[in-house]
């Protein structure tokens, strides 16, 4: 599984594994799973997306927003394990969307993260899912997303 | 155990396993775990109830909307393992309510879904739950639910 | 590890395990992980903190509140394990906060419960987390938290 050339071809350049925003750590592996915290879709410490969708952020980009997300996740991920290989698959996410009331296209946004992760991973990305709506976020960020990863 | 049957006598039927609304799978196993996608309330591809709670779905429709996610959870889960005696016990339910602001019965309404795996698997339908209430949910649901199971 | 003592240290008394306000079961284990229903911030049966952060509770009291679920899922853990020896680590927690609408500071507030967990437990209370807002919660609890363990 070769995730930094899949993501180039995408676009995506794996950066460096974002730091929390408070008193957390990025990853805890327990057994073969590693639960990566919530992420912020955010690059070189800016956030590319914050308010609520779709009213202040139009659904692409705050499907893009989330495929940041998972691009972050990613780069946690390599940062605990320092080697493509130890990561076996995507178990789940979970993503939290700030929406608007009424806005019921959350599976559209969270998809954003879903299709990257199948994209760079292909079947080992796919994953069960959770995702909400929510009318607050932390920093005011439009999506929020995190990650667990089967490893070895 | 006889979830089947069990089900059949509080009336409901097993359905077809719901498919995912989006780019994610139905569910996953890692281990002895499956993470079960979180499921809408759906009978037949519609939604049993929409809007937020109270105010547009009242508090016993919303009840059996949570417990109809939970009927399409085992229907997923029997779906993967292909033999109810592979499911070993439900381990941890999040339960999504859209709900109106100051609503803080989200409890009541989880346990439509809570209630109905313990008449359906007994003890071993005992679960760990956090239940939310959220201003937006996917397509308009008035409740999601996702679900972790235990297997063999 | 000596829980107890390092809770007093800190002015805290470990409780009785809270009884689930509904029908589930206050944790439930699956192999070494150990699922922690979410706690509300209950003492002695009362809610420290409700309504929304920061208009009815403001942040310094719902961080108390944040902590006061870490306090109460550690008497649940207490009460499964029987044992202090027995609790590995925290993996991971989920935290909830009632929320006006442009409330960006969630993280403040669940440090409330990360930093508990780190004095009590040193390393091993150091997690992955999400952290959200929403705009309602059972009983109008301002926080609400869940908890995994990894347990022997």
């Amino acid at each position: 599984m070769n995730v930094e050339q899949k993501l180039a071809e995408l676009g995506w350049t794996l950066p460096e594994a974002p730091k929390p925003i408070a008193a957390y750590v990025p990853a805890v592996r327990s057994g073969n799973l590693l639960f990566v915290s919530a992420q912020l879709p955010t690059r070189e410490g800016k956030l590319l997306a914050t308010g609520k969708v779709p009213s202040a952020v139009p659904i692409p980009l705050a499907q893009q927003a989330a495929a940041l997300c998972a691009v972050n996740a990613l780069a946690v991920a390599f940062a605990e394990l320092g080697d493509w290989q130890r990561l076996v698959r995507v178990v789940r996410i979970g993503v939290f969307v700030q929406s608007d009331d009424g806005f019921g296209d959350q599976a559209k946004v969270a998809n954003g993260a879903s299709e990257l992760l199948q994209q760079v991973m292909g079947d080992a990305g796919r994953h069960a899912r959770a995702t909400i709506g929510v009318n607050a976020l932390p920093l005011n960020t439009a999506v929020e997303a995190e990650f667990l990863f089967e490893v070895r």
